[in-house]
């Protein structure tokens, strides 16, 4: 093992902004990149070709949600979990880690691995590194995670330390695992560290330094964005990507905004997720190039001329006006919910499409900076 | 006024089975037709795209909710429902009649029309058939309703009779509106009346006569389907097609299944609506070529080979399984019934294709036969 499926094109002389690509059986992916969530091996309420529309080069799905229902055995039935979604691309699999983590008082954690309750029927469940890794190879995706404990914020360098080492712990084992146990979909699975230690430098830095002993395919920051200020989060990331390794992809885990999106990418991070465009197109919440528009609003209620946003050229801007996506969200019709989930998925991922010019063009620092103001403007 | 937007292009020897084409501004419609039911100016869950590519050639909306919500002046300042809705083909609206009958303790039915309480906020509104018909030059449809009194199921011959003179008397002061009144949107919208009269063959016929004197575009069947043996509904029908003029299109409202389809056109109506097919995609259950599919299932769990429907080309049926489709209804995953409902409203309109196809090569009615047998297999 020990495989390396990122390339580094090019780092930018102003930042620490790079351009990359990760190779994998099922194409290649761009970074940095955005990747939409698929928590129960479909994106919520898009379809694939609207997937494929929106130019979406890699597709994440969720360990735990699949492990539950319909079982990992039964997605390894239907071919691995492209084959099952109708989703010919890149896949990557969250461990699960983090879901039984914030399961609190249904789960407890011990030196093997974490026990939980079921909330769909209140059966009890054991993931261990092994059988986390074992689920993922059924599941199938390229690009598999480390099981982790999340560190909870706050917490002190102590509660911080023991964390970190029951991460260690399970990364080896799930490595060790890995080894002895081939893909069973005849293709590559590349192995992603998780790098914790909270807020804590110095725990950060050992935790990469034990990480690189490991020696994983790629590396993911995880514990960010669990409740510290946006400037911490920053800052953390910053620094973990002084000490990772260059020629490795980096992946920050559940973040965030498209501002928090382009600060991450100045600070040398290729690749972001987040259930956050999805969760806001409920809400009539969407991202736009002109800043954040509440499309619920009174105000939108007789506009029939402009979409969500002018510039865009995503499916619901070039055929539905804010007046009637409104209309959708008052009488609580799903069309709306789908629509808006189009525009901001196609939103973040072009965003990136963007950000990935600019560092081409040696313009991403300034480009940048002016839409981190831009795109937090409220509509 | 007294336009006829119908063309008859051909009726069976064999049965009262007809082709037709009815002309509008927005496009021609080729009959016998499905109509799916788009409530809110929104087929549930799907895009105009996806009705385009299931080769909808005419969509329902409905007055009373549109009246409700977002108002039909707001409508009419988008340019008219299809504007509204982004959708460039052919329409209908439903006047609401059947909407404030159905609200029961929440109405009441006076000589003017029928005073009735918002259940979305509790206000009181009015609709005669004057404010309806208003409401309908605002929607713009192609083709729009007249206010009528649904007759109760069962219902004696007085109580039948008392009603069919309120819809009668409505449908000749909504005639003489619309007379008053052009349409507003810059094209003509077709008026048809409403043929009530219960299970009571004697009143049906009173109905068609005065009917036929006020003089509408086209005719509807209305009041069928409401709790009435199904063998009573087809024989109600097949004796009002023996006195409707033959020169005009027939239309029974608010029916059916794939087979009273084909039931009806052998009985020689020309267009239907239902929204049984996608609110029973919602339940997990799809109409197929083989018979009724219940793919929430356990024993689809596995299924990852077979699409809901072997021989049907729809964008669901191209590209996912039973095993998945049943995977997303247990999830209560949106895209589940997004997927069943493009299914079944594609299922609907290639069935009406089909029978268009019979119809010309003289081979419908041992066709129908035959379906309507199928159609019912539970698989």
């Amino acid at each position: 093992m020990n495989a390396n499926p990122f390339e580094l094109k090019k780092t930018s002389k102003k930042s620490k902004a790079r351009l990359g690509v990760i190779h994998t059986a099922h194409g290649d992916v761009t970074t940095p990149i955005f990747m939409p969530v698929g928590t129960n091996a479909t994106v919520k309420g898009i379809t694939s070709r609207d997937i494929k529309e929106m130019e979406a080069e890699i597709i994440l799905a969720n360990t735990y949600h699949l492990y539950l229902r319909p079982g990992t055995k039964t997605v390894a039935e239907a071919g691995g979990v492209q084959k099952f979604m109708g989703f010919d691309g890149p896949m990557l699999t969250d461990s699960g880690g983090f879901q039984v983590w914030s399961l609190k008082q249904f789960r407890k954690i011990t030196e093997e691995g974490v026990r939980f309750k079921s909330l769909l029927d209140g059966s009890m469940h054991m993931f261990t590194p092994a059988s986390v890794m074992q689920a993922q190879r059924e599941i199938g995706a390229d690009i598999i995670m480390a099981f982790d404990e999340c560190t909870p914020y706050p917490s002190t360098v102590d509660e911080a330390d023991e964390s970190l080492r029951l991460t260690l712990k399970w990364t080896r084992e799930a490595k060790e695992w890995l080894e002895a146990n081939p893909p069973i979909h005849g293709y590559p699975q590349y192995f992603f560290g998780i790098v914790q230690g909270g807020m804590h430098k110095d725990l950060r830095l050992k935790s990469i330094e034990a990480l690189k002993e490991v020696g994983p395919d790629g590396y993911a920051m995880g514990g960010l964005s669990v409740g510290e200020p946006v400037e911490t989060m920053y800052e953390i990331a910053d620094f973990c990507t002084d000490h990772l390794p260059e020629d490795r992809a980096r992946y920050v885990m559940g973040v965030g905004t498209p501002w928090n999106l382009l600060e991450l990418i100045k600070r040398g991070v290729d690749m972001c997720d987040c259930i956050l465009p999805a969760k806001n197109a409920q809400d009539g919440l969407v991202y736009t190039s002109q800043g954040v528009l509440r499309y619920k609003n009174q105000k939108f209620a007789h506009d029939f001329k402009t979409p969500l946003d002018p510039n865009c050229d995503c499916y619901c801007c070039r055929n539905y006006s804010r007046g009637y996506m409104r209309h959708l969200h008052k009488a609580k019709e799903p069309l709306g919910w789908t629509l808006s989930v189009i525009h901001n998925l196609h939103f973040y991922i072009h965003l990136m499409q963007q950000a990935k010019a600019h560092i081409a063009d040696d313009t991403f620092e300034e480009w940048a900076d002016e839409q981190v103001k831009i795109l937090q403007t409220n509509l």
